[in-house]
């Protein structure tokens, strides 16, 4: 299967959707609603609305047009943490996906607004009623308070809340791989349970997605770190070696290059093992996985 | 009927819930929940719950504890608000309740990470199994999507944005009032709204105890900008003087203190005009429209 066509096409299908279902820029919010698009419309890679519309589809789900408004909440999700995370009291990046940060260009009021606006509508959209019409209001429900459960207190926040105070601080690599979890893990491995929620996996089926997703969100974190050492700023759209120079843990730190790769593929290995229950439907999170390791930005 | 009494009663049974209901400072996320606890658990009168379980009791719900959890959200979500409205690059102001704020205490970084926990977490409880036992799933979707829309950025955030951007800016009154209606009216409307659906209110019940909600929303808000011009900091718990200090627009700077009594008074004989359709069971929901104008913090 080829990949990159894939992602392209599937990352059209996400930017349809979030024109469709995304604020427009008039009336008196016109400047607040300007910053949450800034921000939401600056070039991601919609990695994580396309992992739940390819887990939908594994399990034969039909018209995942209906999930398209949970897709668009969790790029709202992604595109907050971002925001905040970057903001001068966090990490203080003014570079992201190669444009300046949204307190850059709006101030850090506007800022936090804005991903404080984005996390609110994105519960709009998981609520959507759009969505009813592929799904039961009560599975809709489990999928709203599972993605709630992974981005929260204990899940992503909490992550962040975590990274913050390692900051500098000589960590073990359990307490790297806590904060991986809950950082980065807990929201992806949320996006391919909405797919398979909304795909009506039974419960083998729920159980062998969530395992691919907590693989394939370790994955992408050692690659993120290997990126920052090995990247450039340019292929990054985002300041390279910002790791070292604040003296973060990371896996290469831990492991060396070398050794952190293999890491990076054993974890792919377990992704793609945990699908073996699933067809050719499932081809496109296969390559997914692997995508992730391949990936330069 | 003692409004006093049963606001220290209901408050009593807010605590409760929240005690019961809220994370507890407990392994590696220790900090960042005794965070989110420290402002959450820092007396407030928890309105928005009590109006949330008084709207229920108007319509002769049975079984309100299944509301908890929305009552709790609720207060998770008002305190998330103030962290992030006290916050430096916010109204930076250091002292709420009569105690540090969130970032005096534990930092800019941590406040803010506090704020989203708490936003996040309020979305787990609004869908939390619990409130399922006391309405139907797609009346709980109802009201996540009713609250979250209400938050949100044509809600609670925007009108925050709104808010700032109108300081030192000469301002109409319909502008003023549109802040107002959504930086704090829309939440309060919510609340009673959540009340209402979980109580099974047909569409005039509804439509009744959403005007109710504007009005004492409305009230709030006034009597809000005549504290601030009439209260003492002791009394306020927060900085008096702070609004004519930072040249905001309020009530009493477009009309005077007693005109702007007046209005408050009107918008409170509004709200006791829409509960007409309602018998006894109103009676709290009544007191608290009164106890508004009346309070003194």
């Amino acid at each position: 299967m080829e990949i990159k066509k894939y992602l392209t096409q599937q990352c059209a299908v996400v930017e349809q959707a979030l024109a469709r279902y995304m604020l427009t820029e008039e009336g008196p919010l016109a400047n607040h609603i300007k910053a949450m698009r800034y921000s939401l419309f600056a070039g991601g890679k919609r990695i994580r609305p396309i992992l739940a519309l390819a887990a939908a589809e594994a399990l034969h789900a039909a018209s995942t047009e209906h999930l398209f408004p949970v897709a668009c909440a969790l790029e709202c999700i992604h595109t907050y943490s971002l925001i905040h995370d970057d903001l001068p009291a966090m990490d203080d990046d003014e570079l992201r996906r190669g444009k300046p940060t949204c307190h850059v260009v709006f101030g850090e009021a506007e800022a936090i607004l804005a991903g404080d606006g984005l996390l609110s509508f994105a519960f709009e959209l998981l609520s959507h009623p759009d969505v009813q019409q592929g799904m039961a209001p009560d599975a809709q429900l489990r999928m709203v308070r599972t993605i709630a459960k992974a981005i929260g207190p204990v899940g992503m926040v909490g992550g962040q809340s975590l990274d913050l105070a390692a900051e500098g601080q000589a960590i073990s690599f359990e307490h790297l791989r806590l904060i991986h979890g809950y950082k980065t893990g807990a929201l992806i491995t949320a996006s391919v349970q909405a797919g398979a929620i909304f795909g009506k996996g039974d419960e083998t089926q729920f159980a062998a997605l969530s395992r691919y997703g907590a693989q394939i969100g370790l994955a992408f974190q050692i690659v993120d770190d290997l990126l920052d050492v090995e990247g450039t700023t340019a292929d990054l759209g985002k300041t390279a070696g910002a790791d070292a120079q604040r003296n973060k843990a990371t896996y290469p730190a831990f492991f060396g290059v070398a050794k952190t790769k293999v890491m990076a593929q054993d974890a792919v290995e377990a992704a793609l093992t945990a699908l073996e229950i699933f067809d050719a439907k499932a081809e496109p999170l296969r390559a997914l996985a692997r995508y992730i390791y391949e990936r330069n930005n």
